[in-house]
């Protein structure tokens, strides 16, 4: 399992919006691997379906075979056909799967058809592994919102940037080519007009290699995101979320240079976050990572909308400037928003710290 | 040397203001251990006598035998007879040194005199270990200031307490812990009387085991300190820097609580802290361990005046509160003050962080 598992994080930044899985296929006494994959990227083969194509490549037979895979084969016909029918039309008679499907409405029925078929099925074995690469999807099937991660380079002493905006570069070269390989990962990457107005950045993934571009979100309540922005990128699909219902130019230029726009009006002609969530996770969208400045993070967190942050700390400190998020002041230490380290790893010169909210991934 | 190393580290907390030093004899073969030691509290036996006692204490002899010392043993008459006159008698034949000695007056003096006494002598095993080990001294010695290390409590978003002032406790018991331990290894803890008149704390050694309290400083320009303020202890020192040299009650008062008044005015009224530092290694100050408010930690690091930051960040958000250190705002993200990590660490549910300010331990 082991094995299916790394294989299933070789479809980190691929298989999006699909999960993460692997699968190794052995002889019956386990003494010989006769097959393995991966899954490849959406409309693709999954991992089962992979590793018996790598069975039959290697001239090997499924028939009797175990097969180890870290999520519950599907049992529906989505993109493609369902992988209990391949397993069972192959030969396999053992499935070893680390976890159920979380889209409740199919749980189990993958182990199901397997079963019924004549497959013994075991389950189990690496859940909280195959859980944890898959948190993005786990998270939109059973909460029905994105796994957000919020992105922050600060200074030791928690500044996002100089009190007159100076902000590049606080972090090194080597915590930025890793947080690119972090956009890589999900399936969007978002930030705020207020950081496309003040940098103008690219939002993309350069500094990591990639097969995809992750769609790009631009939270921007009152339209005002230039057309000739360099986030207009081709090939790279741009949601704009806004809170101005009546159509104008803005929204026809918009559309012209590539955007889609979307209209969540929330309190304050203020965009709608937590129905943006929703809709993202509509959109297929597992794990959203925000880049954006201490407003739209304040507003992000107030709203109890954040699950994780992914901060890189330089070894320096810079005295008053920009906060990593405007919320609060607190009248109370016990109002803190609680967080759990969840990995710490110097990158280069600086430090990168995960860190969760606290209970956010009990779902 | 590894274990003359360790033997040195059982020296912190105890021999201050003498450096931690570490001896084992051996067999001229090297195959026997013949004995050990490491310094004692100050006046006390140095770790070549302590390994030589422990030599015959076991029944050895050190005749033509090998010593390995983490430091240059000592040439001249302190608190106790010469080191090297010690190995010298007892006959042994080789000395295997580190380091030397960091004091340039006596610096080599040692392994002369032991090399004029037929004794093999050869330097630089584990030279950096035990420089570092002991870096408090060899600032004390060669900088003639004390090693100053700045402990911050923080939010993983740079706040050291509320707007409020609200700060009990932001860490967790175990990081509060491993504090004290950082306490107790220094030769003196010093504090500004913002915080003393803020939370009146003792600042003293009780959640780690020590044999010795360090000695207090107080930085009290105007000197407000309240004669019934918990930090006066029985049996400790405490090292009032005051800016009033105008003798009145209040120098009586503090004096009669047991306070030792320095006036060191410097600029605006303050206490020159430069002269602070030169007046505190006079006093045989090796490691600083500095617990102050935002004002004194940025009057400090404003006057570069800092060597190390011991930061313990806890897992949650704060929003806008107090900073680590007022100084700043700056203009130019180049002028940050710049630091290097040295050590990261999970401490309980915190995570502590060493980092230095860059190039502040080159001396």
């Amino acid at each position: 399992m082991a094995r299916a598992l790394a294989l299933a994080r070789l479809a980190i930044g691929l298989s999006e919006p699909n999960p993460r899985v692997g699968c190794v296929i052995v002889s019956a006494d386990g003494s010989q691997l006769l097959g393995e994959g991966h899954t490849q990227q959406a409309g693709g083969p999954h991992a089962e379906v992979m590793a018996l194509r790598d069975v039959a490549q290697r001239g090997n037979s499924a028939t009797g075979a175990t097969a180890y895979v870290t999520l519950e084969p599907c049992s529906h016909h989505g993109r493609t056909p369902p992988c209990c029918d391949a397993l069972v039309q192959a030969g396999v008679s053992r499935v070893i799967a680390s976890i159920a499907d979380p889209n409740p409405l199919v749980s189990g029925a993958g182990f199901a058809r397997l079963r019924a078929a004549g497959v013994q099925v075991e389950t189990g074995e690496g859940a909280q592994a195959s859980r944890e690469l898959n948190l993005g999807f786990f998270s939109r099937m059973v909460r029905r919102t994105p796994w957000v991660r919020l992105k922050i380079a600060a200074s030791l002493d928690g500044q996002t940037a100089l009190a007159n905006g100076a902000s590049q570069w606080i972090t090194s070269e080597p915590a930025r080519a890793d947080g690119h390989a972090w956009r890589a990962r999900a399936t969007a990457v978002l930030t705020g007009i207020g950081t496309v107005l003040e940098d103008n950045p690219r939002l993309d993934v350069r500094l990591a290699e990639t097969k995809r571009q992750p769609t790009l979100v631009v939270v921007d309540s009152r339209l005002q995101l230039p057309p000739d922005a360099k986030l207009f990128m081709p090939g790279r699909a741009l949601l704009v979320y806004h809170a101005t219902p009546d159509r104008d130019a803005r929204h026809t230029a918009l559309e012209a240079a590539g955007a889609q726009l979307v209209c969540l009006p929330g309190q304050g002609g203020k965009v709608d976050l937590a129905a943006m969530l929703q809709d993202l996770a509509r959109r297929e969208v597992n794990e959203l990572h925000v880049e954006a400045g201490h407003q739209l993070n304040g507003s992000l967190l107030r709203e109890g909308l954040v699950d994780e942050l992914l901060a890189y700390l330089a070894p320096k400190l810079l005295g008053p400037g920009r906060p990593m998020a405007a919320f609060g002041p607190l009248d109370d230490l016990g109002d803190a928003l609680a967080l759990t380290f969840t990995s710490v790893e110097p990158i280069g010169a600086d430090l990168r710290v995960v860190a969760r909210v606290t209970g956010r991934d009990r779902f």
